[in-house]
């Protein structure tokens, strides 16, 4: 990996009053991500996918989402082995965030790959290294199999997904998400579309980018560490995820009308 | 350029089955393109934008994209310079294609870039010309400035698109869309997205996948070369691009409403 490259703080000169500004530096990450090894080229289209998602989003956290974030903290805190499952995207776009999730969810993290290759996970532990994790799960030799999964992804780490009983996960293929589910896993995901596969499997879909959504789950934790686990258990159990994806489709219905002004 | 590359046929072993084998092939090919020096990497993300507001699409052709497409043959069979600009998305995606359109429009045919680089460009009109194309514009040294753009999609040939009447332009940029409106032209484009300032900017929005709606387009164009001027004229001045654009936003809505199901 190019030196320096991905400790990505002041990129090209977007003026500060462009009204798409974030949208444009997160792109901008993803390019510089991809240039230096952390993200596949099906990593841009995945990317340019969610960037849809979003604008029809409004580019900002929806009540929805705020709710299932809420939600997401509550399970993390009640887990007994929480993983979050980072891949070149997450890590380009918010290795920071993701350590310091797992700091306050003391939660583990383990690189999973859809399009693997060894020198791109090696790329992304560092990346996460650099921004203080101490221990990356998923690089090492005790890797097992979990079945149901045609690509790289059905190796994962003994200690890490293998063994865990909540993961996080983003950026997802349905294929996996279901897969885990079948392993006996609770799944938390971040997806942008929330039709997916993955956001209408998974326990707890959070329909917001990853760029806002993973500090404000990290703010739920800390906010919530302190709480009873019948609280945080009520939490959760009163949770309708398939109901929280409709209003999330609502959300963007309500958008589309206002644009075209037949709201 | 590699040997080869870019006259793709067959892919990845994709099951002809796959329920969406159509974007799944058109993602690979664009994957390709990328590989072979035709697309830009930031031709990746916005080919993923495309695909998310294709699939809102039901990715079909909409009854409002279908009358886009015949009212863009007429603007087209009435047009005394027609031209149709062609980045490297367009080339890696329908190269075949835009030859076939420019036949049977009379249309020439103009390499026009936002990210360009002399070798992309020679890239680009070599797949052209490899798939039947007898000149390439935008590639040889009468170029002209077009006023009130920043990027270098300013250049344009003198005998193309600085004298073209009617510029078809696809998977654009609203700014340059909206300097060809201002120098006269009179604009055609292909646009996912219905609310971008390209598709709201232009004369003629055909919100299809350009691999679906380019073919449409030139058999429109043979099927309606026999027709008047007047009755050509009388399609064209029918047409309400404000309120198409509006169709296209209520199918997207339709779509989600039966997601949500609360149709």
């Amino acid at each position: 990996m190019e030196q320096g490259c991905c400790t990505i703080k002041t990129l090209t000169h977007i003026p500060k009053t462009h009204p798409r500004l974030e949208s444009l530096l997160v792109r901008e990450r993803l390019v510089k991500g991809f240039e230096c090894g952390l993200v596949a080229v099906e990593g841009l289209l995945a990317e340019g996918r969610g960037e849809a998602f979003d604008y029809l989003l409004g580019e900002k956290t929806s009540r929805a989402a705020r709710k299932a974030t809420r939600v997401a903290a509550a399970q993390l805190l009640l887990a007994k082995r929480p993983v979050i499952s980072v891949n070149g995207n997450t890590a380009a776009l918010c290795a920071k965030d993701v350590v310091n999730l797992a700091k306050v969810a003391n939660a583990g993290i383990e690189v999973n790959l859809f399009y693997a290759n060894k020198k791109r996970k090696q790329n992304i532990a560092l990346v996460l290294k650099k921004n203080g994790a101490t221990q990356v799960l998923g690089t090492g030799k005790k890797m097992k199999q979990l079945p149901g999964i045609d690509s790289s992804r059905r190796m994962v780490d003994k200690d890490g997904i293998f063994s865990a009983d909540v993961v996080v996960v983003s950026l997802e293929d349905g294929d996996r998400t279901l897969a885990l589910k079948k392993s006996g896993k609770n799944v938390i995901t971040f997806d942008l579309n929330p039709m997916s596969r993955t956001a209408t499997s998974a326990d707890i879909t959070i329909v917001d980018n990853i760029t806002r959504a993973i500090s404000l789950l990290a703010e739920y934790c800390k906010k919530m560490s302190g709480n009873s686990t019948k609280s945080l258990e009520g939490i959760v159990n009163k949770f309708d995820n398939k109901k929280n994806l409709a209003d999330s489709i609502i959300e963007i219905r309500k958008h589309l009308a206002r644009r075209a002004r037949i709201a």
